[in-house]
């Protein structure tokens, strides 16, 4: 999908395919999913000298996987990866770390690879024990499936409520050649960065030290994952991770254009893998873009993230209803004791506040123009050198019907 | 109403009849509302010596009726109260400000009394002007009908989209004599404190220092109105306001008897009023109850917000699910960067979680559990120390349909 939000840079060009080199990947059905879907997927890397990094979820409550993940293994150097979805894998204490630890180990022998070099992740209900036999039934299998045009499949065993699949696909032109960028995310509900999780992995061919893959896959995902607002519920079990195989030859230098470039492309990859989230955020009709700008970083963060999380925003971005009083609200809850605070608002471009004061417009138009797929919400504040922008689903009756009954 | 959450205390008792000594009051239809309905609240002390007390929203924007308010009155000595619906006063500038200030004259003139001895406040859209005009005209035929029996037409006044009254009218016995004590409060949605505004004044024939009115409003407020979320929204227009005509006779002298007795009488009311609009909560079916305990004040209180805002958690108490695991998750999020978090959880007395782990439990009586009206949940964190109660709506469908479409 295109979004007026996400220009794809030149020298990025969708090319539907394989996986990079070095990599491949499959899912299969283990009989975690009550529906009998596909639930478990397992990508392989088997360059030896595989880089990686990873992000997680900063919750208090973390699920088995994601600390079996940051504890028992080389962050920087993980070649496999096994993902199962219906089961998170949380709040099930030494149990569930040893459900975590049990998918690992039969990962690492699939993939022929030390146990610290597999990440596990998990998505689900939170609370009930996984069934690791069936994990395990389901990695020996995904074993025996592996190939370079896997991802469709892995993709799809890590889907929960999501209602199309989120990938990327994408050779990437660099200065000292072409290299490959491939990415499969999931993420529907509970995101904020994410949950009922957002789980995000990436392969590229390209090579690069660990270093240089950590501050790349950091400046991105919080350029990304960490800007997107289904329902302001963090996740226990959210979790990206960059692997990078070199098999291209071509090698990102620290500091040169080629990482400048591959930075861009990574940055539109996670970006519109976000914007696939929020869209495919339960229910989802509208999605919005808030950007606010004055003040200081921290102050527009907080602003732009209330407007974001705000169901009373939500539900008139639903409507189509242009209630810019609601979005003065939200901004003067998130900002205690400022009063009196001269803020603007502009919905599509049409002022509708300034100084804190209505502005008289053409109701007509604006009706019209928050009538569309995508609303943009600018705000001003006093000062100036913040600024932060959020992407936000819309609140429907629909995520009332998927999240008032979801475990039953 | 009645609540399990809430004992009347014995020497409380409930006497529908006239305002407390000293107080008449009004509502009437204006035009502000387009449905015609009463619009115009109007509450006048005819005792001199009346003494007040206020609380109000701590909102960056600030509605100008909150602003004048606080502002340009004796907040000790608020003799007159004029309250509008149908229309916030917010975000609307020097004009804004000056129709609060001719309805804060009228109302004067209606009461007889000082400029700066009149609250005004409003309720409504945002970012509207209002018709000053209007309210004049309404002021003016409301201090015709002023009498000891008009608080029922006051409280309708003063609502928007409530479904219900939510009145106090009862004698309180203290050891000095019986006093009288009423109230009326509005909302039902944007509560957190409150929002579409929660609007609250409350009238007692006791005679106390303006002191002793302002330490027991605070003490009650945070205890009832700052402890209910029906949708996380904190309101442009919060006030609450206590008003003592001291007609009665009966002297409440600090750190008395008198005062103790009083004071769980103002506790009772404000928390039965909150109880009251988290009921009324915009499309509300049931309604929660979260109680952290252990770690901070701080922590405990940020845990209690956090799953009493969480729409996930709301949708699954809409749904009678005992999805347990929104549970943690919210407290989780809440809590960044705590993990291993140690938590218990308890669902209306059932533990589902131990130390952060799911604990085997009766489901189908849980299940049965969460079908009544009321749904308790409570949960421990590590460490003694710290407690926090917040009451909680659910979200459902009716809570979308009543957002999506409010300005139009």
């Amino acid at each position: 999908m295109t979004s007026r939000w996400l220009q794809t840079p030149a020298h990025v060009t969708s090319n539907p395919g394989q996986l990079p080199g070095g990599f491949r990947a499959a899912g299969v059905a283990c009989g975690i999913k009550p529906s009998g879907g596909l639930d478990l997927g397992l990508m392989v890397c088997s360059a030896p000298d595989c880089v990686s990094a990873a992000r997680f979820t900063r919750s208090g409550v973390l699920a088995a996987p994601v600390v079996l993940t940051k504890e028992r293994t080389r962050l920087d150097a993980l070649r496999v990866i096994v993902a199962n979805s219906g089961n998170a894998n949380a709040a099930t204490g030494r149990r569930g770390f040893e459900d975590a630890a049990r998918m690992q180990g039969g990962a690492a022998m699939a993939g022929g690879v030390r146990e610290d070099q597999v990440a596990v992740a998990s998505t689900g209900v939170i609370g009930v024990p996984l069934d690791a036999g069936e994990a395990i039934r389901g990695i020996a299998r995904a074993r025996g499936e592996l190939r370079e045009h896997g991802h469709g499949d892995f993709s799809e065993a890590i889907q929960t409520t999501d209602k199309f699949a989120k990938e990327v696909e994408v050779d990437v032109a660099l200065p000292s050649g072409t290299v490959r960028l491939t990415a499969q995310a999931k993420g529907a509900g509970m995101i904020s960065p994410a949950f009922a999780t957002m789980l995000c992995f990436v392969q590229t061919d390209a090579a690069m030290s660990a270093e240089t893959a950590d501050l790349l896959l950091g400046v991105c995902v919080a350029r990304s994952f960490d800007r997107v607002s289904v329902d302001g519920q963090l996740s226990t079990n959210d979790t990206v991770i960059l692997q990078a195989s070199g098999t291209s030859g071509v090698r990102i230098e620290p500091e040169s254009e080629d990482e400048v470039r591959f930075g861009e492309a990574l940055d539109w990859a996670l970006r519109k893998l976000a914007l696939d989230i929020v869209r495919d955020g339960e229910g989802s009709k509208r999605i919005g873009r808030v950007v606010v700008r004055g003040g200081s970083d921290e102050v527009t963060a907080r602003a732009a993230r209330a407007v974001a999380n705000s169901p009373l925003v939500k539900a008139a971005l639903h409507g189509g209803d242009p209630n810019w009083g609601r979005i003065a609200q939200a901004v003067g809850a998130a900002l205690h004791d400022t009063a009196p605070l001269a803020l603007d608002i502009f919905i599509e471009g049409v002022q509708v506040c300034a100084g804190g004061v209505a502005v008289p417009h053409d109701a007509a138009a604006l009706a019209q123009a928050v009538a569309g797929d995508e609303v943009e919400y600018d705000i001003a504040l006093p000062g100036e050198g913040g600024e932060a922008e959020v992407f936000f689903s819309d609140l429907s009756h629909e995520y009332v019907t998927i999240n008032a009954d979801y475990t039953t």
